[in-house]
């Protein structure tokens, strides 16, 4: 199966739990809008490719893995969204889960979309139980305190001189480290010499969207463009040009490139991260880049 | 150490990890706003009564488990309390997290909660690897889909006819089973058996907090009284009189004796819990049980 399809499988199974009698049909609902229809899936298939690379062995566990990040990602920009952070109306060109189900319901399907990644990690742990505290260690990391994607999104409630571009920065490279660091963990590889693939990637990632945000269609993005403009955020492209800022992603894909620790796949994975990294960009500009 | 010290101590070396460098302050501070000065932790003591009947070998594990279990009810309690469900001003006779730190870091605080309950069991099993994966099961069942507390929560966003009295009822026993059977997989004992355990106390906990709120002050209760009679939800006083109320907890209390599997500290632990399920009581009408 190609791993798009194995995501797509392993997030609907996982999220399937929550359309089981006894459940809430409104939070069931509220959960599977958070996860379908799909964004890019970047971070689970980045997971995939990893296992892949380390030769895996357990691949309904990768499966597990790759999802739970994907959930706990979901989870974020639920929460994100809520009137008493973003506020936003639409994501991925929907109207948002708080719009459609209310504030309650986006605070609840959150949660339980957090609990429900470390139940699935449990679950498909059992063909390889020695593998599980890593996994939990790695994925919980990237979410929690101190440093994970809710520690990031909590800066912004403090008060006095922040650089919240670098928290920003932080918060996207915690969950593209989780999705490498896990792939590896998940294959039973050694997984640690995975984070610096991830954070370099989190980081191309990043650029990306701040070249998209400056030069893309509100259409292609799923999202207003134009947002770090308004909001006077720091922007790759209004620190750097276009050009610039296109070297700088192909020099972050290098270096993610020049991180991958040896294993079986190596060449392979190389390849794929290289691909993936001009995907990132608009159209024409990812034949500028190519 | 007893069990209490043992909790706090679990609880502090957890929120703790809130508090190293690189995380937000106001996050860390409404972490440990959310989970001290402490309740009577309930929950968390069960379960150490619990692995201690079973023979327990792993106490950073039992602690782990308690911690784990107890840092979900107080995430609950927080989410609970948000604007967006009951705006409520008070818990355990203080400000609400919401009320002091904002909605937003109420959210988060509550988010990173859930997340490190897991990443506290993952590092403490490393002494147990083997019992890792039934903890992390049986824990986020208690809490995420389809039943767990979160679940019991998203009931009152339902629409149509709803005994949320019921659910109410299995949102508590939910957290109350999750800590017998927790208690007996962290000391590496057969669990499922006693869930009936934590089922039957769960409904006893329900029962006592219908008498308080009928009988109680607000200071003893650390919340207002009388909130079933002025919100016309059913309570076990209005059902059964006040001697009746009382006549059922002790049936309740009983039940849950019956129901402790065999185990090296059968007898030790069925006095615990008598004992325990008077102290639920206000202490005039504990000796009115006795």
């Amino acid at each position: 199966m190609d791993p798009l399809s194995r995501i797509e499988q392993a997030l609907n199974a996982a999220v399937g739990q929550a359309e089981a009698p006894g459940c809430p049909p409104r939070l069931a609902a509220a959960m599977r809008a958070s996860v379908f229809p799909r964004g890019a899936r970047i971070r689970p298939r980045l997971c995939l490719a990893v296992a892949a690379a380390c030769g895996e062995d357990a691949p309904g566990l990768t499966d597990a893995a790759a999802a739970s990040i994907e959930l706990l990602h979901c989870a974020s920009l639920v929460h994100d969204d809520l009137p008493c952070f973003d506020d936003a109306d639409t994501r991925r060109g929907r109207p948002t889960v708080h719009r459609v189900f209310g504030a309650p319901l986006a605070v609840l399907a959150g949660d339980a979309l957090i609990v429900l990644a470390f139940q699935i990690l449990a679950d498909a742990a059992v063909v390889a139980p020695a593998r599980l505290g890593r996994l939990v260690q790695v994925i919980g990391r990237s979410v929690g305190v101190p440093r994970g994607i809710v520690a990031g999104q909590a800066w912004e409630c403090e008060s006095g001189e922040i650089d919240l571009a670098e928290y920003q920065r932080e918060k996207t490279g915690a969950l593209f480290a989780a999705a490498t660091v896990a792939g590896a963990a998940a294959a039973g590889h050694e997984c640690e010499p995975w984070r610096a693939v991830g954070l370099r990637l989190g980081e191309a990632y990043q650029v990306a969207d701040d070249i998209r945000d400056a030069t893309g269609s509100a259409e292609a993005l799923g999202k207003p463009v134009g947002q770090d403009a308004a909001h006077d955020r720091p922007n790759a492209v209004a620190q750097l040009g276009l050009d610039g800022a296109i070297d700088w992603l192909e020099d972050l894909a290098r270096r993610a490139v020049a991180a991958v620790p040896p294993c079986p796949g190596q060449s392979a994975l190389r390849g794929h991260i290289l691909s993936e990294t001009t995907r990132l960009l608009p159209v024409e500009l990812s034949r500028h880049a190519a």
